[in-house]
């Protein structure tokens, strides 16, 4: 981990980091799993969403209009073909209404990305949609503190590189901070940078790491988004 | 239009330009229609298909899941529910397909970039979903040629001004080609470059231009990408 006073840019994380997004998907999952009560249990139709969502990540990627492929899928496996045309098209609502839903902020992050701005160059990165993620920048009021957007379809090691390269930036001046340790943290520290982790409410499935993983690591762990000015002063 | 001997970076278009992609889509759609043809004719559920994609083009924008999930809500409106869960899986599996077919390069553009590449500065300017369009340009096996990718979600002349600042291009060294006035030609155009205008085999009718707004344009007109490097030396 490099020296904090050496940082001079700081990349954010945006789903779960700045704004709320695991929340929408958990309410639409369980507004999905009282569609098909009828066929299953919950747990069984959530195991099987699950299932559904990772077998189709190489195709769809993440975002609403994958979640939604892939519950269409789910509720017709599940209910065996059976599942009527209208809860296939309440569930193209769901999705219709994901995508209206508004940008809610995580509290102290708006405050903080605009205390760094000041001292710092900022930069998002996130993963996902780029429609989507475009219109909840957008959306978010936030875009104008950030000299470089970038959203991307994996965080890896290497599209970190690629990024810094680019933004002419050295890792040990570079800190990302974000909810997940497996997308925002653990690569960023890879190449030398400096990760910082704010652990959402909840984590998907897909993005939890091993303890062991990360024990060889060495990273931020804070609890709230505003503890991070003070750290950085 | 600059003087051709000022270009110094060219930037291509990817789908309908390079490979095939719309070939793709009608493929489908003939699919489609014959799925559905017990409801209505095919000029009725081809007409219906359009007006649903462009009413969801704000959420969902270019690609094959957006398509996807417009031909679901079609299939379910147009049948009035009726729809099986069966048929509808049948349309997933189209979009399945579509994921998977071969990244088919257009006649001339493999030779035409390899050409270029060894004299101009190239980059890939490609409207559509990220992750797709990412898998297309790492199957085409051209992305070695390219010394800048960018994946956008509208193609305007701010987006293409924002593309040339970073890469430090001024718009009289910089030509696009593409298939798209609307996209490719007419924005680069407006900004001070260089449009090269290849149409494809056909062109989906939102990216129509009328020929009025063609009439105060300046533009370059080739029927084959492979007139490009002759133009240009």
């Amino acid at each position: 981990m490099s020296e904090l006073q050496n940082i001079k840019s700081i990349a954010f994380d945006a789903d779960d980091t700045l704004w709320h997004n695991e929340t929408i998907f958990i309410d639409t999952k369980e507004r999905f799993k009282r569609l098909l009560a009828e066929y299953h249990t919950e747990e069984w139709i959530e195991q099987r969403l699950i299932e559904t969502e990772i077998k189709n990540l190489k195709h769809f990627g993440f975002g609403i209009k994958g979640f939604t492929l892939s519950m269409i899928e789910t509720a017709i496996e599940l209910s065996e073909g059976r599942v009527s045309g209208d809860k296939i098209e309440r569930i193209l609502n769901f999705s219709k209404k994901m995508f209206e839903s508004p940008v809610e902020m995580l509290e102290g992050a708006e405050e903080t990305v605009k205390t760094l701005a000041k001292t710092h160059n900022l930069l998002l990165i996130t993963k996902g949609d780029l429609f989507d993620q475009e219109s909840k920048i957008a959306r978010s009021g936030l875009a104008e503190y950030f000299s470089h957007i970038e959203i991307v379809s994996d965080k890896t090691p290497d599209v970190y590189e690629q990024i810094l390269g680019k933004q002419k930036i050295y890792p040990e001046n570079f800190m990302m901070v974000g909810n997940s340790l497996k997308s925002d943290v653990l690569p960023v520290v890879t190449i030398g940078g400096t990760g910082v982790y704010v652990p959402y409410q909840t984590t998907w499935v897909h993005e939890r790491v091993e303890d062991k993983e990360i024990a060889n690591h060495d990273f931020i762990h804070l609890e709230k988004i505003r503890e991070l000015p003070n750290i950085l002063s």
